[in-house]
């Protein structure tokens, strides 16, 4: 057993390791210095100096469009923030003029922010320079682009972790009196979660719409109407398109899965706080933070390998990246076993029926990080054109688009079947072993390699950027060569890292469940949970509802991205008809407005959606009180799910058909078909159908799936107050407002 | 307080009412003499004489295809019952011997098959007469059309309600020693809503894929390729097409609807066997049997009106159908009012948690009759081209087939919208009212007005199939014009139709489910469901993969189309190029050998789904027990709901945007953009998507839900003496076996 201070140090090493290896990698990159001979290029000084003034002017147009983006969005947070901060201070804090769970709330949100700006910067500051270093050898671009990856993860996880801990220390010697007041107090530390999650929301849901808005309408006007290539820097939406790879797959991604980590740990705490052998013990709640410490240190170890070996080829790249899921998934193994010896007490009561030990927690979290691993390598099987279901929907598009659609359909549908099993034992054993304890942990063991996997999918944008910026700046073909087989290994590792960002946000929305469920059954509750049986009528009347709300919320996305690429398109065109000279290059097209326009729209349609998550939960919660919540939440997570992988393999499918058939690797009647051909044009239309599934409905269910579950935790208390319909359909006072 | 007497009576009238009305309107039918002059026609005998002999001739090809498919069918239905009956015999009895349950089942299929058999028999019955009679007036044709609708309507319902009560009166005199006897025997007559349903497995599931493949198929090789006009009769897979929609509509639509039928009588039996009231006044029994009964009699008067007066154009037609529905459920009111005092006694013990009068019992099924009224209408809202959603997405087709289709998708998912919330509501509110038995009367009296909805839904594929019968006879345009007509109001109606399908479903699925709960709380059980809360971890484990399961399922059927669509277009290709007289109507295409192929391949492809429905639940059972199915079958419902809703209204809304486009009424920047334009193939495009998804997977998730609901129910007990995984967890050894 470990005492508070060694725990605590233990956090503050691990955390700093993790911070100084992010500033190691971001000097690493500041070193690169564009234009100036150095070690990357010895070309002649006309045409180095030609395109380094070109590649620096674009490079500053992405920047400054991505620091518009977020000052923007950052005034529209702000005033969420607030408007959430008041309702938390005035209607849940237990005490009026309390703030614990305020406080909680706003250092989330603040952490989650400060990320998800490194991220931003990191990847505008790296991915010109990635493509800088391709004019050389794909080594030192794979290595530009892999750094990027490292100061995001490390930095973001450190930095949770570490805000996390303080805040927890400062609560736990101002608040505590009394070991009883931890219970009230990690209810409080709820409000950390929450406040990540709510940024998530606008990274995931803002972000969705913005990137794919940029790109859907960059592609219609351009391509289809003007003949542009992709990339070209006539079409004024490029740079739109490239700022969006960053605001959607590095701010979005980065603030889900903080989202996720915070929530994971939140709930953990939560539910641990009611377990006798927690007030034998109380550092038993470094547990759930050391799992975290320890999976930095072993990241950090991983991340080294990266940069060891030459990677001129996809394979090499490929394989690299693959090594690191692996590894870190392997060195986790005794990590998480010696983390269980070390913090837990030698018998854990009171989280389960029987009398466990730690290794039983150990097996919690091995089960967790193991299906994780597993449910994204299936994701991957489904989405790469090296195996056969993508393949299958390419082959369909002989027939036309139709056909490879409803392929495209069933292929989605057929993904949810093994990561659905996984997730449905990975919860039946883990709560079987610890209860929901045990279901927490295996979220947390999921997201104990959250660093690498992080690292990885900031990656590849970074290289998917860098191809575009060559493609802008002129480079020649072998540079755009090198960056594309950069780009096409990552977009591998993005198909895992997003069957894991879905599979987690499963068992932290259930283990968020468990918590409310936990805070809502509090004997001293006016309306404690008695009936959670399926069969209950407000249980079932939530389960229905909530199944559905995944759709109500799918569909909102998918509208608002059709508006808002229709608004881009509408610009592009008025930029290409009052300038013709856009068109051939003569004038500059204004990439600023077509920012600002993807900006200001992705932020406006994100608002219904964004209501619907909280005020369902909220509505449902205010009439018919917390037993109606205690359906709604699984409804919506198991229905989310499904869903969610649906979406988000069926539009990966159909990118990679598309990609094949580009590839010339499709041959359907002996004749092989590429691009331009019939089966290319209807592979076209798949992709475009998949891009907002993919990018902007599927991801954004991980945040519905999580942030009702986090706000119901939150507002638990609220919920059990009112219930208004419910007192006035039953003549039973008890409980009900006079 | 009525007698058993009184009540048998009752039932017996309404029963020989509806059967006689079913057989008055068969004789009018044969009474339309083709060829012969008569009333309906006065033309001159040459052309009248060609044109009757082609319609004879293609009228006897649809009708050996359709009793081709019935006789492999019956072949396929015959092998599965028998093994089923021989499962239930030797498994679920409760004494080896006894065959209760097993008879019911037998009787239930048969009751099932023979419904199917007569429905299929009027409409190619009638299909041609209809075309004849649309020479002269709409008015005749759309008598003919509807009077076959009747017949099956009413045939079904009676001989349905008849064969129950008959086997419910035998099982009595036979089987009844004690009241306590109730219980057992209800359960065994749960065998006959098992029976039904399997039928309608093959129906939904089978006829889905028929239709679908024939259509889909037709449509490939047909326009795609030879440029054949719809309905060609030189396109050898036409007949098929034809074929199907009898196939699909008429037998799965019936099957399925008989089986609702059969399961909500079914589960309100169960259910309220328990209730002390009933030991009291066992003539209660007879009060869900009189709710049926007395929908027989309204729906009769409200049928007579439906040939009074002028139908010469679409909107009286259409009002003529609405009204239909609309004054149905109107008299609905007063008659279950009636029927409820009638039949149940002053209080009704036991069935709630406070003492309930007949009123209670009448809100149910009232509640149930009016929402499942709103969701046909609100069905309609979405997917007629009257309204903006529907014109929404045709207007989308403006920038292509891609977003034809992501609006087509949103549609669908908003479509879920209010009928979740009222089913969510009804289930609230009449489980408040009378606990389980509540909803099992909420979905009896949705399905009240089920004759008349079958006979609006036997209407459309009987006009439908009259249209493409005119063409291929080669009447002139005024009769396919007049054909169109009635067929377009059909096709509104027919959503109001599929509306309530899903609806009711949904609401049989919940109250077998409460059958299922109650029979597995059983106290006398091995392993007595305890802790049904959603956090219990075996319930969210079935809770997941059971919403999951819908994913599956429509993959697997999806598939299906594609695959069995396939071989009707190779089957095409091949008669094609060996008889080449074929394409100009020099020679006769095989008709029979395409029917041959849609028969083969719709039975054989329906193997993999139907194996999942039985296999899923009775797996979990087996090794997990009652509580994990306690969890699957919500999630396999709630889940099952949406996406069947969804489904059905996104593939309803891109027919219809179609049909807008088709008839010049989409008006893209001023311009009309009709057939043959970019916006007219991009409405294909997501026609053609939908197929499947409406008329195959989509109403298949019905018979999903259903059946894996019942089937648990019947084989509760099994599930009771297993949990083979669940002992060999747990070291407690009660319940388990040695």
């Amino acid at each position: 057993m470990i005492s508070f201070e060694l725990s605590n140090i233990l956090i503050l090493v691990s955390t700093g390791i993790g911070l100084l290896w992010a500033v190691y990698n971001a000097y690493k990159l500041n070193r690169i210095k564009i234009g100036t001979p150095n070690q990357y290029n010895n070309f002649q000084d006309d045409y180095q100096d030609h395109h380094s003034q070109l590649l620096l002017e674009i490079a500053s147009h992405i920047e400054s469009g991505a620091a518009a983006f977020l000052a923007a969005e950052y005034r529209y947070i702000g005033v969420v923030i607030i408007l959430l901060a008041l309702l938390i201070f005035f209607i849940v804090e237990p005490v009026l003029g309390q703030a614990w769970t305020t406080v909680a709330f706003l250092v989330g949100a603040l952490t989650s922010i400060i990320s998800g700006f490194i991220g931003m910067r990191v990847a505008t500051f790296s991915n010109y320079r990635c493509a800088y270093c391709a004019q050389t050898k794909m080594t030192d671009a794979f290595a530009v682009a892999y750094r990027a990856g490292c100061v995001m993860g490390f930095a973001l996880v450190s930095f949770a972790l570490l805000s996390l801990t303080i805040l927890l220390g400062i609560y736990i010697n101002w608040f505590i009196k009394d070991y009883r007041d931890f219970q009230q107090l990690f209810e409080a530390i709820a409000g950390y979660g929450l406040g990540g999650s709510v940024i998530a929301l606008f990274g995931r849901v803002g972000g969705g719409i913005y990137t794919k808005a940029a790109d859907v309408g960059a592609d219609l006007v351009g391509k289809v109407e003007n003949d542009f290539k992709e990339d070209s820097p006539n079409n004024p939406a490029t740079i739109a398109d490239n700022v969006g790879d960053n605001v959607g797959d590095i701010a979005g991604m980065g603030a889900d899965l903080f989202g996720s980590f915070a929530e994971a740990t939140c709930a953990a705490l939560v539910v641990c706080s009611v377990s006798p052998s927690f007030y034998y013990h109380p550092t038993t709640f470094y547990y759930p933070l050391l799992v975290s410490a320890a999976g930095i240190i072993v990241c950090f170890i991983v991340s080294i390998f990266a940069f060891v070996g030459e990677k001129e080829s996809f394979d090499q790249v490929s394989n690299a990246l693959k090594f690191q899921l692996i590894l870190s998934t392997l060195l986790m193994l005794p990590a998480l076993y010696y983390v269980a010896y070390l913090t837990l007490p030698e018998r854990i009561f009171g989280l389960a029926p029987v009398d466990r030990q730690p290794i039983h927690a150990w097996l919690c979290t091995v089960v967790g990080l193991i299906s994780g691993c597993i449910i994204g390598f299936v994701t991957e099987y489904y989405t790469s054109h090296s195996y056969r279901p993508v393949q299958e929907v390419a082959q369909a598009c002989g027939t036309g688009a139709a056909t490879n659609i409803i392929y495209g359909i069933a292929l989605g549908n057929l993904s949810t079947i093994i990561p659905v099993f996984l997730l449905a034992f990975t919860a039946f054993i883990s709560y079987s072993l610890l209860s929901m304890f045990g279901v927490a942990l295996s979220a947390l063991g999921m997201l104990s390699t959250l660093t690498i996997g992080l690292a990885i999918d900031a990656y590849g944008p970074v290289s998917d950027n860098a191809g575009g910026i060559a493609e802008m700046v002129g480079y020649p073909q072998d540079v755009r060569h090198r960056t594309d087989q950069l780009d096409a290994a990552g977009n591998c590792t993005a198909a895992i890292g997003k069957g894991f960002a879905i599979g987690s946000a499963a068992l932290v929305a259930f283990s968020l469940y468990g918590a409310f469920i936990t805070r809502a059954s509090n004997s001293l509750n006016k309306h404690p949970l008695t009936d959670l049986g399926v069969n209950s009528p407000l249980v079932f009347l939530g389960l229905l509802i909530g199944a559905m709300i995944p759709y109500w919320f799918s569909a909102f996305t998918l509208k608002s991205v059709g508006r808002a690429a229709f608004e881009m398109v509408e610009e592009v065109r008025k930029q290409l008809a009052e300038r013709p000279g856009i068109r051939d290059g003569r004038e500059k097209p204004d990439y600023d407005r077509c920012i600002a326009i993807s900006t200001k729209s992705s932020l406006q349609e994100m608002f219904a959606p964004g209501l619907l998550v909280i005020l369902v939960p909220l509505a449902l919660g205010l009439f018919l009180g917390p037993t109606a919540v205690a359906g709604l939440l699984p409804g919506i997570l198991v229905s989310g799910v499904c869903m969610a992988t649906s979406s988000a393999n069926s539009g990966g499918a159909w990118d990679n058909a598309k990609k094949y058939i580009e590839a010339d690797l499709c041959e359907i009647d002996d004749i092989i078909k590429g691009k331009g051909t019939d089966e290319h044009k209807a592979a076209v239309i798949g992709d475009t159908v998949g891009d907002p599934l993919k990018d902007t409905s599927g991801p954004s269910l991980n945040i519905l799936i999580k942030l009702s579950a986090i706000f119901s935790l939150v507002f638990a208390g609220v919920y059990d107050k009112s219930a208004w319909l419910l007192c006035a359909m039953t003549t039973s006072s008890s409980g009900c407002p006079a």
